[in-house]
C-alpha cells in the first residue's frame, strides 16, 4: 500500500453513540486507503468536581476509558483491523492535537456530538474546536 | 458499486488553494468509493458593495464562479472522473447546506480556510459554520 493522505487516522473515543459512528466510518477508510487507526480516550481533568472525591473520580474515568478503548479494539479486531489505543489525561481537544501530531496523523475521524462529560452539556463544542485548531484534516461525523 | 457512505459528495469551491486541496481529497474519494462528485460555486449576495455598482459585481462573481467550476470540471474529466456543476446565489454556506439536501450528499469537502470573497478576511468561518449546521458529515481539509 502507498503512502496516501489518509495514512494515520486519530479517532477519538467517549464511549457515545457518536463517537461509535465515528469508528465506524474509519473502518471504511482502512478497507479503502489500508489507513493505521489510533484510538484514543482521553480522562478530561478539568472537570469541576465537587460532588464526588476528585482522584476517585479520576480513577473512575480511567478505567471507563480503558473500557472503551479495550471494547473498540476487540470490535476492530473481529472485523480483521489492528488499532492502536491510548489512554491520555488533560485537556480534551489538546491532548487530541498533541497525539496526532506525535503519530503522524493527517486525519481525524470524530463524532459530532459527545466527548467529554461535562462538555457534553456543550453539545459539539469539542469537535468544532479539534476542527479549528487542528493541524490536520478533520471529518466531523454526522 | 454498492451503495455507501460516501456515495455523494459535495466539495464547494472558491478559486483558492485551499478548496483546490479539498477538490484533490474528494478525487481520492471517487478513486476508493466510486463516489459521485457535486461542485458549487456559490456568488455571495450579501455583500455590502459600495465601490462598484452591484449588479455589475455579482456579473463578474457569477463569471468567476462559472470559470472555477468550468476548469475543475476540465481537471476531473483528465483523471476521468465526470462531476456535476452547480452556481448558486445567496448565502455560502446556506446555499451548501440545500444543495446537500437536495443532491443527497452524505459528505461535504471543503478547504480549512478560503470559501467567500469578504469573509476570505475571517478565514475559515465558512467552514466551521458548515460543519456545524451541516445534516451530513463535513470533511475539513487542511
Amino acid at each position: 500500500m502507498t503512502k496516501n493522505n489518509f495514512q494515520n487516522i486519530l479517532v477519538p473515543l467517549d464511549g457515545s453513540k457518536y463517537s461509535e459512528k465515528a469508528l465506524e466510518r474509519a473502518c471504511e477508510f482502512v478497507g479503502a486507503f489500508g489507513s493505521t487507526l489510533y484510538l484514543i480516550y482521553v480522562v478530561e481533568k478539568s472537570i469541576p468536581v465537587n460532588l464526588l472525591d476528585r482522584k476517585e473520580y479520576l480513577e473512575l474515568l480511567q478505567k471507563f476509558g480503558n473500557n472503551i478503548l479495550n471494547k473498540a479494539k476487540i470490535k476492530l479486531s473481529k472485523k480483521g483491523i489492528n488499532a492502536k489505543t491510548i489512554l491520555k489525561e488533560g485537556n480534551i481537544s489538546n491532548e487530541i492535537e498533541k497525539v496526532a501530531k506525535k503519530e503522524n496523523c493527517n486525519l481525524i475521524i470524530v463524532g459530532n456530538k459527545g466527548l467529554g462529560t461535562v462538555s457534553r452539556l456543550i453539545l459539539g463544542s469539542v469537535s468544532s474546536k479539534i476542527s479549528q485548531s487542528s493541524s490536520c484534516s478533520v471529518l466531523i461525523v454526522k
